[in-house]
């Protein structure tokens, strides 16, 4: 068996319900780890360093960009966002499946980087009720929530890119269909490559009466 | 959600146990068909036409090859074997996911021309339990058996085609994981193009004030 853990990219529509699905999944199952971004923006009211980011400055931030120590960075909005390479490559030799919640283009470059990382689009189940979760949020202008949607609109095209599509309905359902297809991955070929090489050598051998 | 089943391609060492837990899924589950064989093969002690195969003389399959009638064919040791079409397209339009116990060599071929296919290969958890099972069954002669080895490790070299591989260990566990396989392939995007489609338009309206 392969013992390595997987990089899991989960990224969907605004309003899709990505982080109460990752907060399930981390609470139900305990083969998961948390990627922490790093940013430069600055903490709003109850975020916590360490938690919900890594807080730094600009400078620690570049210089975090020289050591090669980001999977993937971005800016949006004059601000910093990246995932630290260190946590995740440590915990995925561990064994941990390590979730990682970024938007299209951080895991599109992810992907390239690191062809093993499984991507997850999450949607609801469709543009009206896309719509609706965005309104009953109560939180932002109409023009904020048109924007949502337009770049929504944007991010469709780029579903076809990722491994998997799983529509949030129901969220326990939700977050049981991301489980058994996290645990699938890890029986594609390109992630069991010790055991093939293994079986390999292993029939080679029987073959030549070894 | 896209309501079409899938074709489930089962292949593995001879010896894998294919045959139980292809049988294991068919009494556990009710989402799935099972795909049964033409030959021009005679039937063995045992074997029903229509159960195990469908058992045609050679005019009737070269026919049916000329018909476009097959998914794939194939000769071996002077017979015939092939996946008639009309079986599975009918039950992957109503839903069913077909499944089809087929050699790498089909299933290859099946995959070319419909790349939608699902290709699962079990193996045995190492080159020593194959071994065994093979010898366990005490009905070969160990020539046989070596012939059988000896063709397991040039099979191994195509699993890196197949979309998945599971060992099979414990049955009911492998059972578990071919289920679960299956049912989380629905969701690549590749069998959710329908979905994608109607979210593309709904957000595109939305976006567009409609």
């Amino acid at each position: 068996m392969n013992k390595s853990g997987i990089l899991v990219v989960i990224s969907g529509f605004s309003g899709a319900g990505k982080g109460t699905l990752v907060r399930k999944l981390m609470e139900k199952y305990d083969n998961y780890s948390l990627s922490i971004s790093m940013t430069t923006r600055k903490p709003r009211d109850g975020e916590e360093n360490g938690v919900h980011y890594f807080f730094v400055d600009h400078r620690k931030f570049e210089q975090t960009i020289a050591e090669d120590g980001l999977l993937e960075y971005a800016s949006y909005l004059g601000n910093y966002y990246g995932t630290p390479k260190e946590y995740v490559e440590k915990q995925i030799a561990e064994g941990k499946d390590v979730i990682l919640e970024i938007e299209v283009q951080g895991a599109l470059q992810i992907k390239k980087k690191f062809p093993n990382t499984l991507l997850l689009f999450v949607t609801p189940p469709s543009g009206e009720e896309l719509y609706n979760r965005l309104t009953s949020r109560n939180t932002e202008t109409n023009e904020q929530i048109m924007g949502r949607i337009s770049r929504a609109s944007e991010e469709v095209e780029w579903i076809p890119k990722y491994d998997y599509l799983v529509i949030n309905d129901k969220i326990e359902e939700c977050v049981e269909s991301l489980h058994n297809i996290i645990l699938s991955a890890h029986n594609a070929p390109i992630r069991q490559q010790e055991l093939i090489e293994r079986l390999k050598n292993e029939l080679d051998s029987l073959s030549k009466g070894e």
